[in-house]
């Protein structure tokens, strides 16, 4: 086993190409149908706001795709990030198992998110579009897609999530550094937007809304598409690159992961590091728990239901077969932004029902306590987000001190939290609230569900 | 040449030793006297603030200093840093020249000040203190150093400068999630401030004044000392990891610098990075400009005079040869604090006095321009500080474009400004003054200096 804190990947050795687990997976993905026919969608279907690159890499099963060259070139000016041993936090635990983290945090805006950024600007532009659309939660994707579409001379749109465009001011600072364009949402800016806050006049806005005002927007205008920064197939795609390093890493420091954590909103943080080692767990060759850790207030994959529904509040995306808690769900303003959605990826949601991966969920004091602990240790502030995951952590690494078992332990550090930094004040103040949502109003935002069975219409 | 844009260290080729420039000085360094006397400090009589194994490192002329293993295990949280090529950067000014910087801004608390907080709070620790006083300008130094006191159980106790505790928001946050107690200076708890909000009512603080705080609280408590984070010659000791760190990477890349380049406040992140070259470009081995970079609003090494004055505000402290602009100014409320301060490093200064080291600069508004085309280009967000050192890089390599030379030009990435960004809404809005001082306003302030002979009473 190696003794360094940071294991270092050369460039040189950086993945060329992305992971494509859909011809891994143990059954067949349901197809996204079209929301107001039933019927799949076909590629064309989803043309007027995604370049066929993409559509292409949704519905690809060909198991590596190519990075092509210029995305690469930008992504070499954080990648391949280091994996880290978290030895000063294993010594505060007192605990035998040895921790290690994916960083994230190294890239320029400081999460994983430009991962699929990048890839998405340099498609969109490729095929001549000018401008994408996106709505961003707490606004780590928002200020990816900004940073992006700078490298490929896009414009950029942000709908951000209101309770964050308020709760995060510097989210907003850096998006407009990289020449984004940024309102809060619910906006006046699109008729979606417009009659939501005509109907819920003090709403605090969530990811359901702003997903339906971007989506508008590039239905509208020839020149724009629309950007997705979680959910989608192509997204968890391109977020390989983590697991695909972390894989590499681990071989040079000689371990083997016994347990592999990640938080999860939509699901790409978790899946770029969790994917590449889904089909050794599969096949028997990893035994390996894979954990996915989401917030009591908005538990899609421990409280939600497997089926068919739309990707945003309005309706206006294709219907996902997913884990959800109903397009209407609106949770609470927690301040893990990126972890307040009502749906989840349709390929973790179907690994988590075929019991492959595990899914567990926190409220949000805890999450703070630990990552207070991993600040006051590690060093680094950790995302909201991100604090989730290492909550799983700390508790598989205590569990390992009353068994004395020395696991290897390995996280997705998703960002940092330097743009969240109100979210601790409150949190050291005393002034978080911890939402445990009644089964009642889970119940409630399920029974609006479109009437799709599992299998769809294909 | 590499043609890789990261050029990392591994973990065991990290520096083992720190770097004392004094046995390699042009001229031997005038000794601190004491204010009361006029007459050369004696060790003893800083004791009552420094620990004994800082006061002998301010005063040493060995060469070597090894660096302290547990220094060493709380280093390689993020030590070796980065040392990265600026590709995107130079394809953007079209030149033929060659830039690298030394990326600082990967520690946890952003900026290259752990360097020093870390070793100090060591030797304080060492030595049975319990509880560091400082003062923080930007925020910077108080982050660097209450992470540093958490990791050796000491208290912290941070005096901010006004205006940048109500600039800066979130530096105080991250303070606190560290561990560290925070005032904005001038405060009611040292009977300096108290004296400074009764003359000056109105005062937004500075530097100086922050520190006549801290080293009263530090001179009138058993149990704590006082930790400075600029200026003294063992805070540019410690940061010698920079420039020892960067020579070997610049080896492995096949480069030598043809030009060197930091901003300056106290010296300390450009004496970090430039003084492990000083010696060769001293003995004609290395033909380098090494270039200090100030703002025009606080001018002190281009416009101050090379003269005895106190560190602080009040005249508590030794009095230090330097380049001074007397310790009665008070700078205009820029944004990079960090470089507010009267004076100057005397190490640094008795360079430029020698012409070894040549200053320049520039006001806030072409340093915002530089930062904002990095953020675009390279991706990080630079604090307003290391704008300074950008802005003069790029005008290094347009002149390289101009005269076709292929020059490498090696920068100090002192720190990130992820909590400088309503400094960059200020920029984009346009609302940012450019402070030219006028002569007299200099002259003025520099009246008040102590008269002593450059020799000092040595």
């Amino acid at each position: 086993m190696s003794d360094l804190c940071q294991i270092v990947l050369g460039e040189k050795e950086a993945p060329q190409a992305w992971y494509n687990i859909q011809p891994d997976l143990p059954a067949p993905l349901s197809p996204p149908l079209n929301p107001a026919t039933g019927k799949p969608i076909q590629p064309q279907e989803l043309a007027p706001i995604f370049p066929k690159g993409l559509i292409e890499q949704e519905m690809c099963v060909e198991r590596w795709i190519d990075i092509p060259d210029p995305v690469l070139e930008v992504y070499r000016l954080w990648r391949p990030s280091p994996l880290r041993r978290a030895r000063q936090l294993e010594k505060a635990l007192g605990t035998p198992a040895r921790i290690y983290y994916k960083d994230e945090s190294v890239s320029p805006p400081g999460s994983h998110k430009p991962n699929t950024a990048v890839a998405q600007a340099y498609y969109n532009r490729k095929e001549g579009i000018r401008r994408l659309t996106t709505e961003t939660g707490a606004g780590q994707w928002g200020c990816a897609l900004s940073f992006a579409c700078k490298h490929f001379g896009l414009e950029c749109m942000v709908y951000m999530v209101k309770v964050s465009f308020e709760q995060k001011p510097f989210r907003k600072s850096l998006i407009r550094i990289w020449g984004g364009d940024i309102l809060p949402s619910p906006s006046d800016r699109t008729q979606a937007g417009r009659k939501m806050r005509e109907t819920y006049p003090d709403t605090r806005g969530s990811l359901g809304m702003a997903i339906s005002e971007a989506v508008e927007d590039a239905a509208t205008h020839d020149d724009t598409n629309y950007s997705l920064g979680s959910v989608l197939n192509h997204v968890m795609l391109h977020q390989t690159v983590i697991g695909l390093e972390a894989q590499k890493q681990l071989e040079l420091a000689g371990e083997t992961p016994d347990v592999l954590i990640g938080c999860v909103g939509g699901g790409s943080n978790f899946a770029g590091l969790s994917f590449p080692f889904i089909p050794l767990k599969l096949s028997g060759k990893l035994d390996c728990d894979i954990i996915a850790v989401e917030p009591t207030s908005c538990p899609s994959l421990t409280k939600g239901l497997y089926r068919y529904d739309y990707g945003d509040t309005v309706g206006l995306t294709p219907l996902l077969l997913m884990h959800t808690l109903g397009h209407g769900f609106e949770p609470p303003g927690i301040h893990a932004g990126g972890l307040r959605y009502h749906g989840g990826s349709p390929l973790v949601s179907l690994l988590v029902d075929h019991g492959v991966i595990k899914p567990r969920a926190y409220p949000q004091n805890p999450c703070f306590e630990a990552a207070v602990l991993f600040a006051n240790t590690e060093g680094t502030v950790p995302a909201p987000e991100t604090s989730h995951a290492i909550r799983a952590v700390v508790d598989e690494a205590l569990k390992c001190k009353e068994t004395g078992e020395e696991k290897c332990i390995v996280f997705g550090f998703s960002g940092h939290g330097h743009f969240d930094l109100n979210a601790y004040d409150a949190y050291l103040e005393g002034k978080l609230e911890d939402y445990e949502l009644p089964d009642e109003k889970i119940r409630c935002a399920l029974d609006d569900l479109p009437d799709y069975p599992r299998e769809g219409a294909c």
